[in-house]
């Protein structure tokens, strides 16, 4: 297709008519469609709903150890689902492991807000400081952002790479400010891009020199087996590991949840940590409960009995998910492939495509989207404080419509793209 | 019975005589038995079995608004869960309610944190204050004053009565020093008294002058449908809605949970506050959280079906444990009754007993049970900081033990109470 950027004004003029007209068209279909949030669809939790006979009123509810489940006891999760939990995050040693309850986004913001209130390992709580900074690889995950702004941490963006976030920029910024004391990372499938960091990454993480003692990496693995192709899958080094042959055993929190597995709201979280680091952790967690709900991670375990029944079931959802990621990249490079105006990822795995319009675009695009019926993840919302200095980014959610929904809103969304780039082609949407 | 008062010191040396022989004896018999913390019994747990066939994989996971429970969503409780916690809370409008995980010392730690970090409804963040003081009715529940001290918050002690804390002593603390910010209450059922609030007590709450705007109650209603006899239950006035009429409404914090109605650990819990308390929350949730398991939430819905089902279910429960009190209380007054050396509380509900030795005697008695075979609760654990002034309360707790077990416990229990109390008579133990 020829690129917008080789055509005459008079050419644009034509085509921004044509376009006006199509989207005019577009708004009287009257479409009411979601791709704002990753959230599975239907059809993927109807996959799983043998879970829910996996403990009925007949079952055992005894741990391997012997713990009733029914009861009270057990602060940091049963045995086999740390092991479970482990094995998915490959994890070495389920002692690395405690499992919590039922949201890996709870554990981010206790283990944040713990650090804030208690400090991390003797240091100083980080609410007692002048100033506290989080390292914001962008664009990211907005609720992330959520919870450093919550707690008035100042937020640094590091820009993201197809191999991880700038790595001399992270080392320079945490190695040479004591104020630095973390960065969010989504080294798998990443929020909203679908990157997932190379071995090199991975290794001058574990190896950097930090200005902070307690700085520490905020390892969301929300994807670590949310493949789309069976031959075609990121691996990830075992961030606990590498950081304990660096001889920074204790800079790593990482998180994990079954959420996109078994149920979203119905499924287990974990975190992984050096022993140090979990010890300080169960100290809190004595006070702040009596245990987890050891009932829904013994149900988690009994249903899937090892990560390669999770990644069985994984290929299910992959079978859905595919074809709903593919039929979106299709519009896209049929429809905006070679025409100069936009850029995208193609991920392998994970809820999301990455969208980069041009400059000052993505807003208007989302705004116009949402005028015809059809909800986006707001423009900005990847980014701190919901500012994307260049207003391009826009995260694409292809899981939760039907095939046939998803056709018709990514038909609008590259109709909307269109339209705003020619209009600022054109001086006309200043 | 003959009060030990009374006795010669030779009397008492022969009776020393004696218990140090039937002490020797009972240890021999080696006992291992638990009266230390509040779980209930297995056969408890079996009367309710049927709440795990609620939901299968057959069954329809919508809510009465068309939620899907499998999927994200509902921040604050499924409409069905809120109006079921309100009215086992007693709280006129499900509105005032947020259902939250599978505990409500999670929702209490929790606010307390939120309160140090953010303040309370515009107010300075507690963390930024100088000192922060709570009140803390004694004997009190351990895992309350555990949260206050690890937040470093001061705690103040205040005596109860059988009407609730010495409200005289509250209106003064609360009402001269700004820096008292909150005070814990197990208004019904009190651990580990089993006292219930009187209206004027609540009343009186409610409508007390604070030094501090920011002042809350944290009110742990956790046995407010715990009853032991069918003809004897204790009332509780609304604290809601007498904050509300007093002019106070947003003084309150109303903490409850299922815990030991379905199963602990795997129950779900609720707080009730204002709309203003609940919002703040509920912008803070936003970021602690997509949402608590609202499959859990309806399964208890579904089983319970309203709060009728739940007064019934915990007459079953009250079956059980009603004759586990009785047995204990009738060897203490067959025991100790008129002896002149212990007092102890006689419950309608809750789950615990208050012992009071003889000043000096909780810690040894503890031992010397402990030594035997019988662990009981650490003896001030009932006190701030683990510290009983007096040494003098002792928690027991009938309701894990089988009533066969617990008959030989309390033998050992007044044994050891005798042995201590003579040894102190005698002056044998300084």
């Amino acid at each position: 297709m020829k690129s917008y950027m080789d055509l005459s004004k008079d050419e644009l003029e034509q085509l921004y008519a044509q376009l006006v007209q199509e989207y005019k068209e577009a708004k009287e279909k009257d479409l009411k469609l979601d791709m704002s949030r990753g959230k599975p669809a239907a059809s993927q939790l109807d996959m799983q709903m043998d879970l829910m006979d996996t403990l009925d009123s007949a079952a055992d509810y005894k741990t391997e150890d012997g713990t009733d489940c029914r009861n009270y006891g057990i602060l940091d999760g049963i045995p086999e689902a740390k092991k479970l939990m482990a094995d998915m995050m490959g994890v070495e040693n389920p002692d690395n492991v405690v499992v919590c309850g039922n949201a890996s986004l709870t554990i981010m913001y206790d283990t944040v807000s713990r650090c804030m209130t208690h400090g991390v390992l003797g240091s100083t709580p980080w609410s007692k400081l002048e100033k506290i900074k989080f390292l914001c690889p962008v664009p990211g995950y907005d609720r992330h952002f959520a919870i450093t702004q919550h707690f008035g941490i100042e937020m640094i963006t590091v820009p993201m790479t197809p191999e991880g976030p700038d790595m001399d920029m992270v080392e320079q910024l945490a190695g040479s400010d004591e104020a630095v004391k973390g960065i969010w990372c989504v080294p798998k499938y990443s929020n909203p891009q679908g990157y997932s960091y190379s071995d090199e990454t991975v290794r001058r993480f574990a190896g950097m020199k930090t200005a902070a003692k307690d700085f520490r990496i905020f390892w969301d693995n929300a994807y670590v087996i949310h493949h789309l192709y069976e031959d075609e899958q990121a691996g990830l080094l075992d961030i606990l590991g590498e950081c304990e042959k660096a001889g920074n055993p204790d800079r790593v929190f990482e998180f994990a949840s079954t959420s996109k597995v078994s149920f979203p709201g119905g499924g287990i979280a974990a975190i992984a940590s050096s022993k140090a680091n979990l010890d300080e952790m169960r100290k809190s967690l004595t006070i702040q409960t009596i245990g987890h709900d050891k009932i829904n991670q013994l149900r988690h375990v009994r249903y899937f009995k090892d990560v390669e029944g999770m990644t069985e079931h994984m290929r299910k959802h992959a079978e859905i998910m595919r074809p709903k990621f593919e039929a979106v990249l299709k519009v896209l490079e049929e429809e905006l492939g070679g025409v100069g105006i936009a850029q995208w990822t193609q991920p392998k795995g994970g809820y999301f495509i990455s969208f980069e319009a041009m400059e000052g675009c993505a807003k208007k695009i989302v705004a116009k989207c949402k005028e015809a019926g059809v909800v986006l993840t707001g423009a900005g919302a990847t980014f701190p404080y919901g500012l994307d200095p260049k207003d391009t980014n826009i995260r694409l959610a292809p899981t939760l419509p039907t095939p046939e929904e998803l056709a018709a809103a990514t038909d609008l969304f590259v109709l909307c793209v269109k339209l705003v780039s020619v209009e600022k082609l054109l001086g006309k949407n200043q």
